[in-house]
């Protein structure tokens, strides 16, 4: 680590390690096998990494626990960041695993305010699997990378007996420049803050449900699946330092995101229930399958936590965008009670939205 | 990608355009079905390469087909490189899937010129998979991020339901600092350089087949598995520009390596067999395996393509270090026949030493 990067880290340095004795006391790993649960992305994947990886691997960088790490390299601040893709069915309404994989990795690169440059490919093939599907596939990933502006530089091919795997697994590790000069992240929100949303959740992760389960719901939901870089570009381009905290709610949803963040930063997060956009498909899904569209997977939004008096211009940024012209203002930071979101429901009453508990819908990303 | 990164890919574009030409030619996809020997490491991964991936992906820092990508990042020469680890048995002698996900992702950086500097992890794991075996993997990783002096600064967790995945699969992927100032890789190869090789080739492949097939042969092979970042950093200190080309003779050993050298540079390699170092348990269990030591996995060894007037510093540099102790010089590069590799057998013949074909050992990392 080089001397920049070490100045940078002390800062958080303290924060951080208040994070991490919150983080173990709330999670705690209980299971002597591994569980679908464990990759829900909610409360039992932070018991997995509490349990297992995080005193394993501990360092300063990892332990902010973003979505994509960032440190400097002679004198340059750069983010990293990984993700393996492991969505069923390969191919749903609105994208497939080749997409979700490009997507997937330059918005964790976005959040960390980084400009998305590189990325890896890893292919992890069942023998057996048709060569005109994993074509198909690929030419996804490259579409979405043209798109998008960033190369696909280095990769690796590994093949597995029949039965070991499931058709095709991919996982795309990224690299970023950072172009916001402040600090960003779970570990930055403050009381008073402002809780943007860039529009409306759960298309991607119902979208996956519908199409996997042939459900006879008659919708037109769409997976979401979409670079956000360009909109976080506009964002910080326009707010600047106003910009506290960036993140896709992903596996979990928005639910699970903003209790990481709460507890990154030791604040209360209280939501507005009807202030959040939800596709009446969605939400008519929800309803039937008994999911609360709070935890349902999104792979094309983000939740943007700003400071008060840049909000407006914030979400007006957000709506002149065309990711992001359902955007919304969902909710306040507060300081208390630390660590907790709490939901204004739509029926005027208050509750306690918890992370993701279960996985209702496994294999989502 | 930026104007001096620009200017270093322009110099060899042209190499690299005709390289792509002749690897077309030389490799053509024609199966319809992904079948384990797409994952050897070997020609038939290198069909899939030219047949799905190179075509889609194309780029001027991909297309290099080096085991690093590198490129500029506002002035700061990166390598950037990424490996999914599937290896059958997870525990083997000498080794773990863990140690092997850090070794192999640090040594692909090291074989770039790079200073290895952080790794991400990307976890994949088969539902009922044991926590305390995890545990163990996880430590072994930590362990040999520890001693190499790199840190896991980013990952991921995924679960698949039981029966769609083999226990755990991890990808790494690594960021680098170049510290070679000049262009290295296997277009870089020129008539006269001397083909080096750090140590005995040969134990990984073999401890893994062992441990696997419960085969009844006696030895005490143990994998090789190492990382050679701090071999790389003496050889190029020592030697400086006089240092082409690096690569570790991973799967397809070093017959593939070699291979993709001749072909990356349009120069033949000329290997003498007898100066190739192998334990004589690796003899043995090949003669009685029928297989040739040549196109066996190495984890922990390298070959070093030098400047013939600096390959005896070179080969003493390699040879004061723990990790090359027993290095050999094992072949020289000629201008003819462009893109072949040639090996004077024990008996004194010249036969064509081609890339492995086939997989006579899936799974091996």
């Amino acid at each position: 680590m080089d001397t920049q990067n070490a100045d940078i880290v002390d800062g958080v340095l303290q924060k951080i390690e208040r994070t991490r004795q919150a983080r173990r006391h709330k999670f705690y790993l209980r299971d002597e096998k591994v569980t679908l649960s464990h990759g829900s992305g909610g409360k039992a994947t932070h018991n997995l990494i509490e349990g297992v990886f995080a005193p394993a691997f501990s360092n300063p960088l990892l332990d902010a626990m973003d979505d994509a790490a960032t440190f400097h390299v002679d004198g340059q601040r750069l983010a990293f960041t990984t993700d393996t893709y492991v969505v069923s069915p390969l191919f749903f309404p609105g994208g497939d695993i080749g997409k979700l994989a490009v997507h997937g990795t330059i918005n964790d690169l976005a959040m960390a305010g980084a400009e998305p440059l590189y990325l890896s490919a890893g292919f992890l093939l069942e023998e057996g699997f048709p060569i005109a599907e994993l074509k198909r596939i690929v030419a996804s990933m490259a579409e979405a990378a043209r798109e998008a502006g960033v190369a696909i530089v280095t990769g690796d091919t590994k093949v597995v007996q029949r039965g070991k795997a499931d058709g095709v697994f991919i996982n795309t590790a990224g690299v970023g420049c950072v172009r916001a000069s402040w600090l960003l992240g779970q570990t930055q929100l403050q009381p008073g803050d402002k809780v943007l949303l860039s529009g409306p959740i759960g298309d991607h992760g119902i979208a996956i449900m519908l199409a996997r389960e042939n459900l006879e719901i008659e919708t037109d939901v769409e997976s979401d699946t979409a670079p956000l870089h360009t909109l976080v570009a506009a964002l910080l381009d326009a707010v600047g330092e106003g910009v506290h905290c960036l993140k896709d709610p992903t596996r979990g949803g928005v639910a699970t995101a903003l209790n990481e963040m709460a507890l990154g930063s030791e604040v209360a997060i209280a939501l507005d229930e009807h202030a959040v956009p939800v596709h009446a498909g969605v939400r008519g899904a929800c309803e039937i399958l008994g999911l609360d569209p709070l935890t349902i997977a999104n792979e094309g939004k983000l939740l943007a936590i700003v400071a008060p008096e840049r909000a407006e211009t914030a979400l007006s940024v957000l709506r002149n965008h065309s990711l992001g012209r359902e955007a919304s203002l969902i909710g306040t930071v507060q300081a208390d009670p630390a660590g907790m979101v709490l939901l204004r429901t739509d029926i005027g009453g208050m509750r306690v939205l918890d992370m993701l508990v279960g996985d209702p819908l496994p294999r989502i990303c």
